[in-house]
């Protein structure tokens, strides 16, 4: 099978495993498979799921899409190749209980066959809705784990970059504690193939950084005001995705396939003017812990 | 007093009366006034209401600032001024009931002193959760009698404008049954003093084209669905809001007042993946007529 095809069969691997991981999470919620031509050429998958007894809504899409190259990449890229081909898998999932944290994946692969260029990007990131140390410790150990066994560089790098990426600037916050983010990544210290490694051992490591966190919390009980609390990062969630989500802007721009791109919005979100947490509360502390740079692996901040 | 200040003192009182039409048509709420200053020159009051008896979350601010050209500014008009005044009354109203409108409205001035070069511009425009064809009509008769008054042309452009304008290019729908836009208004066929006269009867319109619609519905019963149904629509408002909005975008990038900014947003918004109403349910004859270049005005549409 040529490097691909592999690639692809492995990324479906990689949607099936993590669709499965879910759903027995879960207990109840079945993802709805929705397959999908590119009129331009290829296709996809996209696996939904809606009020499960821990997931309220959430996507895990696929797609592997070629053909002409949008006159839109060609201005982004700086490019005059013809021809592109692209596959990826893409996740965000929105749990019911504000104690569940959001949690968001994406592998991608993208090459422009004229040229021979290619790159990889990617990234696992966690947004709760009340930041819980010992968890975003927890969660950045494992991603660091999956990193170190590829390039030692790797964790630091990516963990910074995601603190960049991440980031709603006009609130000057982080969306969450991060993880790792990276793009064009190529051939370099490592060959393509280890790359291609790396890239399906990032999406074999979601199940293992997120599935602890939503076991420990998901029979968790919460209050009214809590579950509002979630409505505005849910609000907040929203707005990054629309302002400055690049998958999403790009979509946007190239006449993407829209149900796909915006599965990331959550079944409910909402907003209050200007609105202030009280004093030392945990909201107040929540907002206190968005922010760029935080050691979370060495975390000796207050662990809760 | 010189032309700003009195332009600006106008504006003031169109706020005023304008949060005192709502507030009688609500009955209960009582906007809160937040006032606050730039820190590069100017400031501005923003009116807000939360939950009241009609409107569930609404703004009706006011600004008057000035100071130095923001660089982000001075790239998009392809200017070389220094300094900027800008004045404006900004309005989103989302109402509890799924069959009272959302409604916005925009007035403004922006001046580069140095040049002598000013503008107007400004906008209102309804957004049905369901379309009422007679509604929209009633609506638009009302704009075009203030129009009218001053420019014949002045009508037809300007709702051509808002079609283009309110437009979800993601979606291919209007954010709704659209209204009238306007912008870089100047001396011409008209003085600037004549001008000022149309800008301010816009904003002297806003309670005659809006209040009669929430009357006439704001006591109807609606259904769980109903309301389902008001929270997509609200979702489609938020991506309007924050990809296509220029005073969304213009307010981002130049490190705006952000809780003014997004006071557009809604109480409560959300979405569901690919949803698709019934066939000829009253949804998809709302979706049906989310068109541009619809002639409300002269609408031998069904009249319901």
């Amino acid at each position: 099978m040529d490097f691909k095809e592999q690639l692809a069969a492995d990324f479906v691997a990689i949607q099936d495993s993590i669709c499965k991981g879910l759903e027995q999470e879960d207990g109840k919620a079945v993802f709805k498979k929705d397959a999908w031509d590119r009129p331009g050429g290829g296709g996809g998958e996209s696996r939904v799921l809606m009020h499960g007894n821990v997931f309220e809504k959430g996507g895990v899409n696929f797609s592997k899409v070629h053909g002409a190259l949008p006159e839109a990449i060609k201005k982004e890229f700086k490019t005059d190749a013809s021809e592109f081909f692209a596959t990826g898998v893409s996740i965000v999932i929105h749990p019911n209980n504000p104690w569940v944290p959001i949690v968001h994946m994406n592998i991608r692969y993208f090459e422009l066959p004229d040229t021979g260029k290619y790159w990889f990007g990617g990234g696992i990131d966690l947004t709760p809705h009340y930041v819980v140390p010992s968890e975003a410790q927890q969660f950045h150990q494992t991603l660091k784990a999956t990193c170190d066994q590829y390039h030692s560089d790797f964790y630091p790098k990516f963990k910074a970059w995601a603190d960049d990426y991440f980031f709603i600037q006009h609130r000057n916050e982080t969306r969450g504690v991060g993880g790792i983010f990276f793009d064009h990544l190529q051939e370099g210290d490592l060959s393509k193939d280890k790359i291609k490694d790396f890239v399906c051992a990032v999406g074999n490591t979601f199940l293992k950084a997120y599935l602890p966190i939503v076991a420990a919390n998901k029979h968790k009980d919460y209050t009214e005001a809590e579950k509002q609390w979630q409505q505005l990062r849910r609000g907040r969630y929203v707005e990054f995705n629309l302002v400055y989500d690049r998958g999403t802007q790009f979509g946007l721009k190239t006449n993407g396939r829209i149900e796909s791109i915006l599965m990331s919005l959550p079944y409910t979100a909402g907003w209050e003017y200007d609105h202030q947490p009280e004093p030392n509360s945990k909201e107040a502390q929540t907002l206190a812990q968005l922010k760029k740079d935080v050691d979370w692996v060495g975390a000796t901040a207050p662990i809760s």
